[in-house]
This record gives C-alpha cells, structure tokens and sequence, in this order.
C-alpha cells in the first residue's frame, strides 16, 4: 500500500506571518501531510506571492477561503485538512466554514475570541464528525508526554501543588506603537480577543499545567495587569488555581519580563514527588521521589517511558525543539486523519489537543479577565 | 586603640538545636563579636552542658535568660547584646526582657507571634534606645545587596512585577508525627505562631522581596493551604502582591515541594531592566537591560557596586555562602553597636534589618491568614 | 519561476540506520530538496521495503549504487545529488563512483577510511566540477556560525587556546559484543576505519574547532586507549593541538564517559576575550570580554550578528535542534546545486564542509593514530 | 575538661595579602583554633599595625618568624603551629625553622620550590615528629569528601578517565606590569617558584585528582605556555596524565581565560559510573551510575555518605562555601594536634594534606616544566 500523505490547506499564513511557516515546518518534518493549497492572505497579490515562493500549484493558490473550501471540495485530490493559521478573531469563522464544508481543521490557539464562538465549533465539529485539532503545540514534546504518562503512572502520588509560568520580555515597551505585524494585532482586542498576555501566552500555560496533570481546575482567581500605558489588553497575568480534592496552583503569564524569551515553564508537585520541565531546555526533566536525590531524565535516555519514546525522533544529547514537538502534534493527527480516511477508528494512542480543550482554554481565558474584573474573585470554570 | 570585639550572651541554642550554631559562627567569622555568656537551654544541665561545649566561663553559663540579664549587666565586662535564637514564642518576653534590662537584642525572625507583641518590642526598642536587629540574613549576602542597589540607582526603572518563592520539602511528610524537634516546634502554632510555611520561610521571601526593590506591598491576597493530614498550619502558600504604583507580584512559600532545600528565589522587573537571585547560587545575579543580552554579575567581579563589594569577603570564584551572608548581619549589628558604645552615630552605610522590618513582617503574617480565612480577600497592609 | 527542489538519491539509510533518517529530516525541513529514489540496503528486499516505507517510487527504489546511478543519469527528471550515509568504508567508492557517473555528492563523516582515499575524492571532485559536501552537522548551528563570525570580527583577539570536548558514554561496556547495529560497525575498523572515538566523534570536534576559529592544527599530539576489553579501536582520545602562532589546544573524545550523551563542546579563548558553546544548548553561546562581565547571546535575541541570523528560522527562546542545524547544512547545499544547475557561481555567503574539510578530517585521525604509535609524538598535520 | 582552642601564630599574611585572610576566617569558623600571635609582614611597622587590626597583643606582633619561634617558645601559652602564608619561595625556610623549633606547621601549597626543599621538610618533619599540613584547601569541601569516599567504595568501578581543569582570567592581561601585589610575585620565579598557572593552581587541580580517585599518576605529559608577553613563567598548562592500570587523564590551568574565576572542575570517569564536581558549586555532585539516569547529590541531603556528613555544618540548601571548605581543614588539622597535645594517636578519620602530599605536588610541577622543555615527552612522577 503506497504512502499517501494528509493533504492540508491553509488559510493565512502569508509572507510577514510567522506562526504560519511554523506549522508548514512542523507538518513536513514527519512526512506524513503535505501542502497542497492555500488561501495565504487576504490581499490576493500576497496571496499569489506567497504560494509561489512555497512552491504551490498556481492554480491552489486562492482568494478568500471560501473560495478554496469550494474548489479543494471538488478535487478528487482536494484538500483534506485546513490549517488556520490567522489572527484569532478569524478562527471561527474560517473553522465554521470549513466544518460546514467537510474539512477536518486544525486551528491555532486560542480557539476563539468567546466562549459562544468555542461552543459552536465544537457543536459544529461533533455535528459534522470531523476532526478538530488546537495547537497547543507545546503538548508534543517528548519529555512533557513523558511528564503526563509519570503523573498518570501515580509516580508523583496525589497531586498537591502546579506551579506554571510563561514570561516573556517582548512586548515591554509599545511594540505595537511601531506598527510591529505580531504585537500589533496581539495587542488589540478586535483581533486577539479579550486577553492578552492570558491568552496569548497564558491558555498555553494553563494547557500545559492541565495536560500533564491530567487535572482541571475549579476555580481561578486573577490579578490581570497592563503596564505599558495606552496598551488595550493585558501584559501581566497573575492567576490563582483550585484543583479538586484541594490542589492549588500558581499561574504566571507575562509579556514585560525583561529577559525572558518563552520561558514556559512547569513544576509539579504530589505527594510521593514532582516534576519540572523548562520549554526552553525541552529534552530535560527533572524528577524527584521522595526520599531521592534529583534526577535528570533525559528525551531518549534512561527511564523514558513508551508515551515519551514513541514520539522521538534521535537519540539523547542530540536536541530536538520546538520544531519537533509542534511536529509531533501534525504526526498524531496525519493518523487520525488517515484513519478517518480510511474507515478506521482513531488508534487509542494518539493525542492532540482537540476543540473540546480548546473551549476550556476559551474558558479560562474569560474566566480570568472576569476574576480581574469582579476585585479579583474566585471564578468558577 | 585596641580592637574590641562586641560581646553577645545567647538565649536559646543549646545542644540539638540549629540556629544557634548558625548564629555562633556567623557572629565569629568577621571577628566582630564574641560569645560571652549564655542562657542556652531551658534544661539546666543541658544548658550547663552546651555551654562547657562551646568553651562558655562555666560561671556565665546561666539557668535562665532573667539570671543572665542581671548578672551580665553587673559585670564590668557583661554582655552587650543579647542573641534570641528560641522558638518563636519566646521571642517577645525574651526580647522585652533585654530591653528592659538594658541590652541590645539580636532576634531571629519571625519578630513574634501577634502584631501587639511585636509592635510592643518596637516602642519599647525606641523607649530604651537600644539597637534591635532582626535576623532576616538573606539580606545580608553581597548579590541581595547588589541587587538592591541596582534597583535603587534606576537601572531597571519603574517597579512591574516581583516574582518570590521559597519552596523546601523537608515537611512533605508528617515529619511532626516522629517527634524531630524542628518539624515539632515549627508546625506548633502555639509556638511558631499562627503562620507555617508562610511564617517559618514566607516572611524570609517577603523580606527580601521588600530589601530588594526598595518597595512595600499595600495589600496581599492569600490562599494558604495545609497539605499534611493533621497538620496544625499552613504548609504551603499561594500570595498576590500589589504595591504602590501599580506593581504587582507574586510569593509562593513552601514545605511540601519535593526537590527542592532553601529554594529561595528572587525575580524583579521593571520597565528598563530585570534581575534574577536564588539563594542557592547565592554569588550569581542575573540582569538583563531592555534591549541587552543576559548578564552574569558575579559576587567580586566585573560591575559590583560599592553596596556589594563592601561586604565581600573574598574574590569571585571562591563561594561566599550563607554562613557569609548572615555574618555579614552580625558585622554590620556590631558596627552599630561599638558606635552606641562609643557614643556615636551609627554609620549611614550600616544596614541591618531591625525591629520595625520584624513588625512588618509578623504583619505580613497576620494578614496572609486572615485574607485566606476571609476567602482569599485583597487584606492592607 | 517556480520553485524546483533539488532531487536528491540516497545510499544507504534504510531501516534500522539510524543517520540515514536524520539526513531525510533535514533536508524536509527547509522544503528545498526531495527524495527522489534510493539504494537504501544491499538486501534487496530491504531496499524495496525500506524505499515503500519512505513514499518512493517503487521503481526508483534501486538494489545496487550502481543501478540507481546509471537509471537516474537517463531520466529528465533524475537524481541531481547523492546522499551518502553508509558505513564509513563505502564512503570511497560509492563518492568516487558517483563523481564519475555526474553526481554532486553530500557525504556523511568522516570522508574516508584513508589519506589516500580522501585525497583521491578531493581530486576526483575538482575534476568533475562537482559540489562535495561533507556533513559535519554541528558546523550548521547558528550559534556556532555566530561563534565563527565573532572570532572572524575580531571580537576576540589573537587566539590563544582551544579546549574542545566530545565524551559520550554509550560505549561504555562491550555492546559491540550484542550486536547492536551501531555498535557493530563502529567498533570494526574494517568499516570504521583506524579510528575509534577519534574518528567517529574526535573528527566532529576537531571539524568544529577549526570551524569557529579559522585556525588549523599545524601539529598534534595523541593519546587514544581503549577501555573496554576485546575492542580493536580506541574508545578515548586525549590529544594536544598546536596551532601557528602559538595558540595550543585541547582535544578529548570519549564514548566510554559515563553521563554523556552528546556533549560536545568548545571553548575559545583569545586575547580579548571568550566564547563556549555546548551542543546539548545549542540556542545559547557564552561570550565575555576582557573586563566585562558574562553574556549569554541566545539564537534570535540581541547581539546577533548576520551570519546567524540568516539560518534562523524561529524567534528566540523556541529552541532549535539538532534537526534544524543538520537541516542548515541542507538548505547551504540546495542553493549551490540549484546555482550549478543554473549557471550561476555559488553565492558566496553559502558554507557547508567540503571535501576539502573532509580530507583534512582524515588527516586529523591519520596523525592522532600515529601519534599514539609513536609514544605520543607530535606529528603535523 | 574545658575546650582548649589550638594556638596558632602567622608568618606573613599582614595587610594587603589575600590568603592569609583566608586562613584566619578558616581558623575560627569552627572554633577550635585561635590566632595568638604574628610575624605578619617583614616591614616591621606594618607588622604591627597588621597585628594591631587584627586584635593581637601588641606584644606577640613580631618583626621576624624567627623572633617570634624564639619568644612563643618561651612562654606556657605559646603558640603550638606556625601558618605560613608568604610568598612560595619562603615556605621552605621558615617551615624548615619552625620544625627546628618545634612548632607544628601549616603551610599554604606549594610547599616549596624545588623538589629538594620538598623532600628537606618532609625529612624534618618525620625527625621532629611534628605534624604538617599543607592547605590544598579544595579537598575540605564536603561533596569532595563524599566523590572521595564514593570513589573508593567502588561505586564508579576501575578507574578510566580523570578530567581536571582550573581556568582563571585574571592574568589575561599584564597585571603583573601594574604592581598588583598578587600578580607581581606569583609572576617571578625567584618568588613564586619554576611553575605559574602549573604551580599556582594546576596543583591544586592535580592534588585534587588524585585526593578524589585515590590514584596517583606514574607519568606526565605537558605542554606549558606563555601568552603574555614578556611574563616569565607559563600562564596556561596543558598536561595528559597516565595512571597505573591504563587510566587516563586531561589536566588543564590557566590564568589566561577569560571568562573563568576559579572554574576548577573534575570529572571522573570509571567502568561503573561517573562523577562530576565543579568548585564554583561546590555544594553539588553529579553522579551518573551505568544504565540510570543522572543524579545530582547536594551537601547534607539524600545520599551523603558518613564522610561527607562529618563535615557538613548546615543543611543542605543553604550554600556553604571557600571558607567552610577550608575551615574543614583547620578543624581536622586542630583535631590532630589537639591529640598530639595530649599524647593520644591522631583519630584515624582526621584527613588533611600533608608534607608527604606537598612533596607530591612539587614533584608534579617539576615534572612538567621539565616535560614542555623536554618537547612534551613522557615524564614519570
């Protein structure tokens, strides 16, 4: 039986972008989807530019999406997924479409601008029995599957305490005063949503924190911030955490921390031990049982367990990135779109984070700005 | 004009205890101060004991803190200050005593257990004209010092955002429950007081925090939490800061976090700059200026101020650890103290946490458990 | 003018290679090459299997080097390049031969088994005009090309001493004895040629030295042993550098170093100054001045100069692999074959290792082996 | 039986030195020891005014160590070892009197400066049965102790590879050539002996080696230079190492590196496992057992062996540093004399360096002086 690679469209994505070029990395590394059309920017010039110097078909190279969720639906080798990959005010719009129009979807984070928005995208893709992926991409990376599969193996016992946090220094002056692409429409609630620094950066903490944990919180309480003057959203976000069966957490999100880039950052503690891992030196997690001296766990060395192993590409010492774990996400759901494909159940092992976990982050997110807003009161999710 | 060490009488610290050999050679590695007498135990003949031990004049080795006072207060030679190293309850009477008897008092921290104890400590320090320091010795190592020099010359510019924490795990288990004197002591509120975690190391974080940027929070928010069955106080806590100007911070104090020892740790952002301190690698300062790579500052290198060089014992490279961080308090008390002796002014440049920093933070105490008690509300300071 | 890839056929790599799969990532990544037929195993079957399993053409799947050379020269739409990731002994003839047959050739480390094989490739390859690549990965690290263009600037000074390193521990007991793959070969010098870690990783660090610092060895000085009994290479090289202008060196590559993986690392130091990068960070280069204080210049971030900013491909703080730099190497190459195949002169910022670098590579571990034999001589390089 | 401290008298050290400093905060950190008396500076008002600053009986201030034999001698509290921290070329004459005197000795490394000045006072300290130490002061610190003490109960197995290096910057540039009193003598051979880098600080590094593995090299390679021009002795040390039973190893010293402070650092290589120990975190040991993961020890935690326990003053978590390492010494050396003073054999656990390994060491520097100027040949210890 030949290979036959997911064929996937995007929408957005366009020179200048950059979230855009990351999924077309993270889709080839693995082989297993490939580009096939695109409706890269709403300037139809930019639009053609784009594709042309991705080396797509001229002819795939659309408009609008619209138009190309038409024209890929009557291909017999037509798109089966789209990549949106837009400024979130577009995500459901773009994804509702595409759902009406047969697509699977796979959608940036956050899912939505509103929690009404996430709701409907996730009746739209029940209704519709495709697939919906979010890419909360930093739940591909080895050593946090290896983090989640210890959590779920009991190693930590019961879970006490989550301490996460996601500083970074970028937007510490006006950026989007100089017109900067990426802090301009990040900073503007019409586009990024109600949140800034909590939803930019601050749903994937709170996505992390859950995904390893296998935990939800009950309950957020939220000391939102903007310190740079005239900003429209949050840059600072400092946000309490309730688990049941009373674990707590601390959540950090911030976009004025001089001298950080994405220092993402997970720490796990329970009963029996806990756990750390660091986005920025992602092939290294640091365990403790209690009784022991610190060990260091390394992607593809001693101790990895089948959840980790599974999604490593090159033996230990060796580095894989963030290109690799975002790379993993479009790995997992190639295999569930083939399966799709192919009348088959979705095999049990693979994970991505869907829209139903992209609704709770929507969730979260609201749930924060309104715990700012209420004096910083304890908001049930 | 023969060199004249400070003679110190000790309360507290007999044999099994910690923190008054901590004390004992932090009093001696400058040369400052020394030993002269001492009240060390409750048990008379362990008292009698412990001070044979340390090489104590068997004669001035007293039953009791009251014996001590009038004895050494009759010697032309006597004490001049005391040093309260006792469980926590002790330190109000012990210190009210002393005062009232004439001395100087050297205190470990928290102050006291009620804000009337401890605010009774300040006006009879003020009435007596007697030098009150309050051990918070982490202010006392050449980075903390640093570091708050640099935040005080502007070079980070205005306050955002403080993030502190001091995690340990030695309480993860119910260490109480095997009779181990410091766990028992500690976790007895009606000896430590009414905070655990967050009176025991989350004043020590709060201090710093305060000693560093200069600044103090109005208001706190807590949500303390006790994670071992039967424990009598907190064990672990969750803070939001807000201060003057609108920065914000965040303190997290714990026992119960496996991996880590005396992970205190310091991060400050302003609007130019940021630094990064961990009591750990007590040496290293990280600082970061808007626009700039990440700098290593090193305790005797290159960009030290006169603030840190001035309590710099030895070149960098050779740790300085934190037996050096608290003498550094013990030879800047004995500075002010020989100057009282001589009848002078203290000097400008001496600084030491005193008896209003311990007032501040038995305040910071108080209101941590009555914000969570009510909820987790915004309390003043 | 659309966008045509660079066709590339691979020699060796099938299943259970593992270098074979790492080059097929890495030239995905930056999507300007593809894979267009294979002699992945001289099992037939193997090759089929292993070809179907990538997604290619059956019919391009070949059993022999020789059958795909002459089938591919005939098409229009042939192979343009060979990859070469085989043993080290096939190294020879399957370059030589394809050199004859027109094929620009990307050859895996180090070049070949022998002075004279090394030599006789270099030839061959200035006389058919073809573009040699050999793939000393580590060279297309960003921060190592940032490495070189600060040395190159002067930011250094003159140079004055190398400390390179390369210890890995999985070699530490006889897995040669297991028959595992890896082992098997590497061990044997029928196929690995004379050297052991001198030649497997000893040849990468040296590459890398003589990368950053635009300085050669004019001499060497070597100590290689073999610990593990019954082994018939060394499996530690303790070698001395000496440079032209009296800078020395320190070279050691170990597979016997327990706790190692891939911990390359270099260090330089020059009258002005200093740089260390360690490949399991590969994103971060530690730079220091001459009286100021330490810096960490990270990929992406401040400092950056042109040189690496050119094969970046994310911001700061997203970290970039080992895939990525591997894939830099691809990218470098794609764009002097797409020049040749067009008529243009390669463009002169493009670098990757030649079949220059790659001779001196062998001349390295010629000179290391006999200086061993010769009770630790210096010998020139 | 009331403690009676060891009485201790200095030669050198007076104001404007750095080691002895060193010596005297080391000598009262534990208490056992108490300086009474100096022959601080051979300028005879700065002896005083040095003996003045330190609280000396002006009486026991001498102008020469011989007057001051003489006088301690004569009275019934005399002093009971002589410190001897002057410039290296003196060590052998005034230790050489000392013994003659009969006075215990600690005498900071290197013990002199030629192998027969090293093997005079080994003979007169055997004939006058006193007790030597020499202050290899890095062998004090706990987690060296407990590698040690690892070593030796056969966790990492036979012996293979020995790392060791100690980096310093601070002679990258001609400090000598200002009259910085430390670079001045340590840069004249008259004063400082035939060795610089290789005797000021690749002795420590070698002592190091062997004090932890328990193996002594039986032959040496080196290649010594000198990068600062017109400096008269070596400023970076390049040495290989050959133990008994093939063990391997790499020593490296230099002052020209910038970037480094005291960066000593070993690693330990054996069949079994490995271990990793770095001076500038002196309280962490990186221990890597065949087929585990990684495991890093901490001074007074999980894992301390009754060595390392013995020496440990605080938990772990709270940095001991240089001083408490070298104070180690002072209390084992106070430990030996206190028994020689009352007739009883030295307690079997007291370990400090002695004459024996003093002799050692400047066999060593010898030994590699001669090897550079011999061509870099083998040369046995």
């Amino acid at each position: 039986m030949p290979k036959e690679r997911v064929r996937l469209g995007m929408v957005g994505g366009g020179e200048g972008a950059f979230i855009g070029a990351v999924h077309r990395i993270a889709a080839r590394i693995d082989d297993a989807c490939t580009l096939v059309c695109g409706a890269l920017s709403a300037d139809p010039a930019r639009a053609r530019a784009s594709g042309a110097a991705l080396g797509l078909d001229p002819a795939r190279c659309y408009d609008s999406y619209a138009a190309m969720f038409a024209a890929e639906w009557a291909r017999p080798d037509g798109m089966e997924a789209v990549v949106i990959v837009t400024p979130n005010h577009l995500h459901h719009p773009v994804a509702a479409a595409a759902l009406d129009a047969g697509f699977h979807v796979i959608c940036d984070k956050p899912l939505a601008n509103s929690i009404a928005e996430a709701d409907d995208l996730a009746s739209r893709a029940t209704a519709a029995r495709r697939i919906f992926a979010v890419t909360y991409n930093y739940s591909g990376y080895a050593m946090v599957r290896q983090a989640r599969a210890m959590v779920a193996s009991g190693a930590l016992g019961a879970l006490r305490v989550v301490q996460v946090e996601y500083p970074q220094g970028w937007l510490a002056g006006p950026l989007e005063a100089t017109g900067q692409k990426q802090a301009d429409w990040r900073t503007d609630p019409a586009r990024s949503g109600p949140g800034g620094a909590i939803g930019d950066i601050g749903s994937h903490a709170f996505h992390l924190a859950c995904f390893v944990t296998g935990a939800m919180p009950e309950a957020v309480l939220s000391d939102l911030a903007t310190f740079v003057r005239g900003r429209r959203v949050d840059d600072n976000a400092h946000v309490l955490l309730r688990f049941a069966d009373g674990a707590r957490g601390m959540l950090w999100a911030s976009q004025v921390a001089h001298g950080h880039d994405n220092a993402l950052k997970l720490r796990v503690y329970g009963e029996a031990g806990s756990l750390e891992w660091a986005q920025e030196e992602p092939d290294r997690l640091w365990v403790t049982q209690a009784g022991e001296a610190r060990r260091l766990i390394v992607r593809g060395g001693t101790g990895i367990l089948p959840e980790a192993a599974r999604v490593t590409r090159i033996p230990s010492g060796h580095p894989e990135g963030y290109l690799e774990g975002f790379a993993t996400l479009y790995a997992e759901i190639a295999r569930a779109i083939v399966a799709a494909r192919d009348g088959r159940p979705i095999p049990e092992d693979v994970m991505f984070p869907t829209v139903a976990d992209g609704a709770i982050g929507v969730r979260f997110i609201a749930a924060c700005v309104r715990s700012t807003s209420e004096g910083c009161s304890w908001v049930r999710l």
